[in-house]
């Protein structure tokens, strides 16, 4: 028998208890055991809460108890949730989390504490989806070339929202937060910080690299505009927040932004709260994941995967996927300027001639030249025109000078906005 | 270090000894062991081959080296395969295999052969997609409600040219068989036993079910008309050669056919050669998984991945999954008479009066009602038409006997098509 205490026990937690007790059946065949949940630990004990477990408001009930083999994290946050899981480690009892923060800013200090007791965090990237099975173990043999995914499921309805029905960023980021599929304060999800912890956990398993989210290229969704959706349907493109890391040499990329995504790629067609992760290895090809990147239930079928995983055989993959470190590939960050990728670009400009030739100017003297162009009337202001741009392959670092360039001519009326393109 | 010998040295076992040559540094790491080929047993010593391994035409060199940890099988077929696997398994070594026939027919046999010692077979299911890895451990929380897979390359290339070129299925099969995507013999692949054989492994992970080819429903794509392409186009369709595994009750069905699957479903939009699998279970909802299904290299990956689990920690997961007979689920298989779903029927009639009276008498006796409807003319015959049905859920029994019905009356000009709607 495995028995399981779990710190956190909100919607995640109740259905690891649920689905434990009512798929005992299932679960123990599989695994060969008995997993059962011992303890469940709280804030607030005087809580209702419709599951059949022990409950205590304090920790040490779970951490200091020598009967409890495993401690499932769901209590959220990064320091006090690395206090506990390091306290769990330390006293030998496997860890499963669902923790993208605390994974984001502590995985590898976390894997060099676990020595060989198993860390499980298959709950904490794409939710029910086993891309970290999949990256760690499916594709092992392979050199990651890229991973591209989209991972935060409220920015994904919301952009397919957007695409489908014409409505703003704003109405529909209402209509999301009505759903209960945005938060009240939406910042982390369409500022793209939360997809951006999920990539750097995928990218330690694919590339061993240690950064932290202050590293690396952020942006959110919050200045899609539906100018940018027609341009998008225009040229055969769907909008999507895409997490990229992608190998390039020595280097790796590692990005969190909008990109228009040629709608042929299957990563295009994942659409709503669902998740897609699309990882190219260099001998398998392209392979894609898809489903439900949240929901207690979803997020208790990889928590219980990873207890499962532990009951089957205590000594589990290494966490990060690594034995060893990997001296010879030595890979490190690539500087955000010098990322390479095609652009769309939108001005609002005062229509009038010579326009176009000052900015074509302006882009020419950066090396970036014109794949394709609109021009649209402003229905806001007639007096105004828009103007819609793809560029071909240039640097990150002329596209930024450029725009800068741009947005200081007098007859542009806003600060030009600016999508990458990943085709 | 691990030492591989590999039986059978064709396009995939040449892959699987150049990528553990090439890709030594990211395996090593990612494994801790150096794997290394020691040895390949080939029918033809004196055929030219690309890799740098020594080579035997005697398998007893790898069966009989005590130096080998494990046994690489890609020799194909059944008898002979089961022979090789069976020796190395009693002598306690490892096997990894890429036959998925070998496993349709002895899946149950080697499990109990092996007891603890590992057997691998990821490749032996839509290639270097980590399915297995997927149902065994990344959704072993669920109960497997249902499984529909694109298992097949060879199939969906043709249906998607026919979907996308209006080209028959005759041209279409010469023009995969010019591009290698076709054997010179196609029934393995058309017939749907390829896919088979690939479902019921899956099928013995889901649900523990030990069936045979023989039992179940397999009917391949040869009767796909160009007329259904048009209905599947006109009511939002598309047409696939699935594999269905679906739980009803106590019952478990397993049929593997090709289905009209409306165009909304992301199955539905796994084209050309690519491989795509659903499964929905009961806790974590759809998950899907996509990727190349065959080829040396995305097959190799997959054999690499089972050498590189096999070298983190011998003890593995259980082969198909369960370390307990199922006892309490004791699933059997569903007799096909008994499926339930929706039908579309092409028929070809003499275009008279009273004729669609007739058929929808037939049908209505059987308690079959009609969901839509749609008449065309016989291009190749002007006094012909064409009466193209889809039905309301009925029973497989049912339409059967409607069908033979129909067939017999004096008007209609051929034998009845029919193809079950998945939706």
């Amino acid at each position: 028998m495995i028995k399981v205490g779990i710190v956190g026990v909100g919607t995640v937690g109740s259905s690891v208890v649920k689905i434990l007790q009512e798929n005992a059946d299932i679960i123990t065949a599989r695994s060969g055991k008995k997993i059962v949940p011992v303890m469940g630990v709280v804030k607030n004990l005087s809580k209702k809460r419709d599951i059949d477990i022990p409950l205590s408001d304090n920790v040490d009930d779970v951490l200091q108890n020598d009967d409890i083999d495993v401690v499932v994290e769901l209590m959220g946050g990064v320091d006090d949730a690395f206090a506990v899981v390091k306290k769990a480690l330390l006293s030998k009892k496997a860890v499963v989390t669902a923790n993208k923060a605390l994974l984001a800013y502590h995985r590898f200090e976390l894997r060099d504490i676990a020595g060989d007791t198993p860390i499980g965090y298959e709950a904490s990237v794409a939710g029910g989806i086993p891309i970290i099975k999949a990256l760690r173990e499916g594709l092992s043999a392979n050199h990651i070339q890229s991973i591209k995914g989209i991972m935060n499921g409220t920015c994904n309805y919301i952009l397919t929202k957007m695409m489908n029905e014409k409505a703003t960023f704003e109405n529909v980021l209402k209509e999301a937060q009505a759903l209960g599929y945005a938060e009240a304060d939406p910042t982390f999800d369409v500022g793209g910080f939360d997809a951006a912890h999920k990539l750097l956990i995928l990218a330690s398993i694919a590339y061993g690299i240690d950064v932290k989210p202050e590293d690396i290229l952020i942006e959110g969704i919050e200045n899609i505009d539906n100018e940018d959706i027609f341009f998008a349907k225009e040229f055969g493109y769907n909008i999507k927040l895409l997490t990229i890391a992608k190998k390039s040499g020595n280097q790796v990329q590692l990005r969190v932004h909008p990109a228009l995504v040629p709608m042929s790629q299957m990563i295009a067609k994942v659409d709503g709260v669902m998740n897609g992760i699309s990882v190219v290895g260099d001998r398998v090809g392209e392979t894609m994941y898809y489903g439900p990147g949240a929901g207690g239930n979803a997020t208790a079928s990889a928590v219980i995967s990873d207890l499962i995983d532990i009951a089957r055989s205590g000594k589990k993959s290494p966490m990060l996927g690594f034995k060893k470190p990997l001296e010879n590939c030595n890979l490190t960050l690539m500087n955000s300027d010098d990322i390479e990728t095609k652009y769309y670009i939108r001005i609002k400009v005062a229509d009038k001639i010579g326009v176009l030739s000052q900015i074509s100017q302006v882009l020419g003297a950066q090396g970036i030249s014109i794949g394709s162009f609109l021009q649209k009337p402003d229905v806001q202001d007639e007096s105004n025109a828009i103007l819609l741009f793809s560029t071909h392959t240039c640097k990150e670092k002329d596209i930024q000078i450029a725009l800068k360039q741009i947005g200081s001519l007098v007859f542009v009326k806003e600060k030009p906005a600016m999508i990458r393109i990943e085709s």
